[in-house]
């Protein structure tokens, strides 16, 4: 495993910003690559970031209120509009063209808000990902949540790309043995976008979380799929079932299914926003079906931000160190490959701007 | 506005250190301008400050106690006077011209301990401001009150200088209207020793605090004036009267007046000790009279405290950002000059003596 | 006094990790000048340190769980054992020998368990201090504690090896009068491994500690030893009778008679953990007679905690300043000189091993 735990930040892409129904009439603060961000919706309820910090003494606009032009600052009274231009000064005609704060492009789709961090010219909407689960509520009813976890963002990548972790780390809840995980069939697989890691595990005991879900009686198959987009999402798709039965039979109503999204989005380079949504696609008309994975799924990932921040402490005492790898890291090694070329690819591009 | 937000320190000047009634029989602890001080009264009950650090072994002299020759360090027991001579070693006889540790001018005049972190040689006690009001009970009874503040100590000379966030910030407490504040007839004055800003509004309807205070039905006048005295105090003087009555007419039973102290002394350069007086000239014969006014610029300066504190944070991120100056800065902007002249000339001085 | 206030650390020498009922079925965790340790007992009841840091991501192993073979890490089960070789990787055969973590030699001896954080080549058991009064538990019973103090470890010993401050840090408790103190007869005597204070005090009011003890009701003689054995113990004796009798004489009924044993391990350059015990030698057949003992010295060395961490702080702002010596430092310096001399001598050695 490369010594580059503590990974730089990939400007040129879109990350996780916040859920929808975080920002309403308040202005939300929200700290992204070190940067503090404003979030609200403009007159027309469309989202908007601006940097959080007025141009004329530096106040938050956070401390602000949210006005018909966009967001007013709560010390002097300045108000700017959704692309961070002044557009009012209390006791002045005449604005100055250098009052303005930076704004950020947001877009909001699929129950996500996006922002882009990067070089305005070179926004993609195109580049966003898909993941429609999160619009068909009576196939894939869902919940999330949002942690902030004191590490560094790729942690989280690694993390979830490593499941041996799931048989020591989360072995009361979803996780099972410790020995089916480290002997899963696993095939790791490169995409233009990242990284595909799928497992399959036969005739294993179902896990707790299971059994409750569905009612497990006997020995399962499992099959996952573990998805890295770079630079800081996973998509995760899993299926388990009666042993002999087809893993790939989403119509089995006796079946466990399941579609997560995880995005961790960079606050600090050791801290970031974990986003979460979950859904499943069994018992889809019993609401507390939903929100009995949610607490399960919830208890598990406080797990992992436990050990992820107590892995943080110890790696920022030595951040160059080598860490040693072992079988289970194939994808983990292949996600860090490919954000590395991504890095090196912005790099090169930042380079030439430069001269 | 300059972008010298973080203000440095003028060391030869006064700077409030407390107020009288919290040096007693115990130690008091306060830093200023990064130096942690020990101040207490002598057995003729006059106020001394030190260095709060035994030269033995370096104990804060706070955690010690109050003796008849000056105080006594809580470690091995040796004693220092006013001047900071150590006139005491429990167990020996002679004592080294080294044993001392610095003390600090401090003058105690018209309620307030005032103290100088300069060169001792260049104390000049007729430099000390004139605030006559502290000493005045019948006719300005007062109420005093200190807070500390994470904030350069210069922020709270921006902020009371360019009142145009008394509309914004203050809306609910003494500020009133936000237009009727951007468009007040303003003039900027300097002065020897400082910036004079005054303002006068016209037929404005009265804030709720003015309401209060003396009961107005009506629009009322109002007159404004805030001299700030370099390197950080403001005087404040307001007056408001029913429309057309005479601002200057300090009999009229009717009117609305006070006088305001504001202090602000570095603690460290992100935060100062905010020491303020409010001083009223009516209803001069009832107590709850002033303890009301009290309670509502406490509530309204705790504003201003979140305010700048927020403020502090964003600055702290990015100190050598510029500034947009507005048209309601011109008396801040007259008063930071006024302090880098004073600056300049203190490091002018230290230029020399250093040859 | 030597301006080195912040000493730095001495690494080819044993210091106290811990008391042996602190490393049980659980992990411990522990930091030693700097490095973050996991204690741990093995299948056979020994106790092992390792470094608190997993080889492969870098989780502290004290979130894993004692098994057979070692210590198991909680995140992906590698397995270590005592010496830091891994020993298992979940879901693979081959084990690189690059996959093992730092371990550091560990004695358990008289109720302490020491630890090694030099050149393990350097290791030598016979090296470490005896203090036998652990093991008589019918002659000397004695109770035990370990505090965490803010402050350079050295702090520890200098207080220790000027007795001044009991007259005025401990006035309420062991203390007694600040002049009988400071006109103590006193010896400063260098030892092989250290310095030994010794002090006498005839006809002095016995302290309240000491009436509570034994019923003291006339006059005392006392008798002090205090030795420093480098880097980071101090091995207290002391003595009081009624003011004639031999207070060397340790049969006689009515004596005062007690062995401590202080302990500084440094966590960091501004930390320590303080191991200390407190064994009596007087009503050795009532329970409460050490219980009382230990009460009243608990009570005395957080004052002792307090003053050192105040003072880390006032040192910490300064700690080039030079510091004034006083005729009561004498131990201290010889203590301090001794370290001194130990630390050049590893220096040495360490200068010609990098050639």
């Amino acid at each position: 495993m490369s010594a580059e735990t503590i990974a730089p930040f990939l400007r040129n892409a879109w990350y996780v910003a916040a859920w929808p129904e975080e920002i309403g009439g308040e202005p939300l603060a929200r700290t992204i690559m070190n940067q503090p961000i404003v979030l609200f919706r403009d007159a027309g309820g469309r989202a908007a970031a601006l940097e959080d910090r007025c141009c004329h003494r530096g106040a938050p606009l956070t401390h602000g209120s949210v006005v018909a032009e966009g967001i007013q600052c709560g010390y002097h009274g300045l108000v700017y509009d959704r692309a961070g231009r002044c557009v009012r000064i209390p006791g002045q005609e005449r604005i100055a063209g250098e009052a303005r704060v930076r704004s950020y492009p947001v877009v909001e789709r699929q129950q996500f808000v996006w922002i882009w961090m990067g070089d305005p010219a070179a926004t993609d909407e195109d580049a966003i990902l898909d993941f429609p689960y999160h619009d068909q509520p009576d196939r894939w009813p869902h919940r999330r949540a949002m942690f902030r976890i004191a590490a560094n963002y790729m942690m989280m990548m690694d993390n979830l790309m490593d499941l041996s972790h799931l048989g020591y780390l989360h072995a009361r809840t979803i996780g099972g043995s410790g020995l089916a995980h480290s002997t899963a069939e696993m095939t790791v697989e490169r995409r233009p976008t990242g990284v595909l890691l799928t497992r399959e595990m036969h005739g294993m005991p179902p896990p707790p979380t299971f059994v409750k879900a569905v009612g497990f009686e006997g020995p399962i198959d499992r099959r996952q799929e573990f998805e890295y987009v770079a630079p800081s999402a996973v998509l995760q798709w899993a299926s388990a079932v009666d042993t002999g039965k087809d893993l790939k039979d989403e119509s089995d109503p006796g079946g466990f299914r399941n579609r997560l999204f995880h995005g961790a989005t960079p606050e600090t380079e050791s801290s970031f926003h974990y986003f979460w949504s979950a859904a499943i696609g069994y018992r889809t008309d019993e609401p507390q079906a939903v929100d009995e994975f949610f607490q399960e799924v919830h208890a598990t990932f406080l797990e992992d931000k436990a050990i992820m921040e107590a892995q943080q402490a110890r790696i920022a005492l030595e951040p160059d160190r080598e860490l040693v790898a072992i079988r289970a890291d194939n994808a983990v090694v292949a996600a860090r490959r490919h954000l590395r070329r991504l890095l090196d690819e912005e790099g090169a591009v930042q380079s030439i701007a430069a001269e």
